[in-house]
């Protein structure tokens, strides 16, 4: 995400005053909210989607992943390079080429 | 999301030839599932939470964001800005400072 | 549900003394989350699903929502049936036989 | 739930011919779309929630669990129980007493 649009998620937030409802447990609950209103695109049908909602639901997980980031004062590269090395590790290439087993069952 | 991250992510899905896996529903399914082991950090106690395990379901959550903009060929900006507009309208300021209602509700 | 099988639920919950984790909030999170591990079987293959693994995680989430029940009170037949009846006039026959589009779409 | 509600339900989708549908992914997404908007009945404030809303947000999670249960001929209190015997093995009452932790870290 550019800095701007960190930015003006950051000031959407403190304009309303919002900061106060954002906990880290009721961010929690709101991505996994929005997770399913995107789940929703796909709920009868996987095939024929609607684009503009799609994108809009995955938009606000993304906003509520960096309202969390903030809230917890959290970098995002760091925590996404730090689990793809765990990832990396508990899946081999060799192992789980092609397959989508569960690590503990490769 | 650094081009170096985001490029780490999309090596690790090719090397396992992945993408095969990769449906827009698949990866809204896995958002969530993601998006509920983030929830149980919180599930019985909101305030102490265990911040390692946060980090690592908060990173799932992003990664498998990064691989629906991916497949979708979207950009996280644009999407983000989008919904931005939408929400800074929803909610204006005066009517919502210091509120957690719906819009539909203010 | 049989009467047993509520009073067994009901039991293994007092026995522990978890009464005191139940609020109404922590009971809808643990819903969702094993609402999650169901839909976890379904992940990559939605053909090809583990029935025992199903039926473990369906259970989890019948037995969360009956302690919810339990900790508001409520009638298990009489909020289905208040709701089937919204459901029937949402969803007339005619209008949405064969269809799986939202009453306000239809 | 009384034989009456759950003829109910089954006769509501043997009318709109929407068992085409019904396969257990898609009922596994629907039960956890459904337990999200529960979820979002607690997702600011956990105390002041709206009692109306509840109680259909969780008669949409039952509904879909009950299709689902029918969809794959599967007993109620014979998968309930069956987990319970589980639950009462890994939680042994004189560890988990007043403790919220999980069984691995009883």
């Amino acid at each position: 995400m550019n800095p701007e649009t960190i930015e003006r998620i950051r000031r959407f937030t403190e304009d309303r005053n919002w900061d106060q409802f954002h906990s880290p447990a009721n961010l929690a609950k709101s991505i996994s909210i929005e997770a399913n209103e995107l789940l929703e695109c796909f709920q009868w049908d996987e095939e024929n989607y609607d684009l503009k909602h799609v994108k809009e639901e995955l938009a606000d997980v993304l906003v509520y992943c960096r309202n969390m980031l903030d809230k917890l004062g959290l970098d995002e590269d760091e925590i996404v390079n730090s689990k793809m090395e765990q990832n990396e590790k508990k899946y081999p290439i060799e192992k789980s080429k092609g397959k989508a087993d569960k690590y503990d069952q490769l």
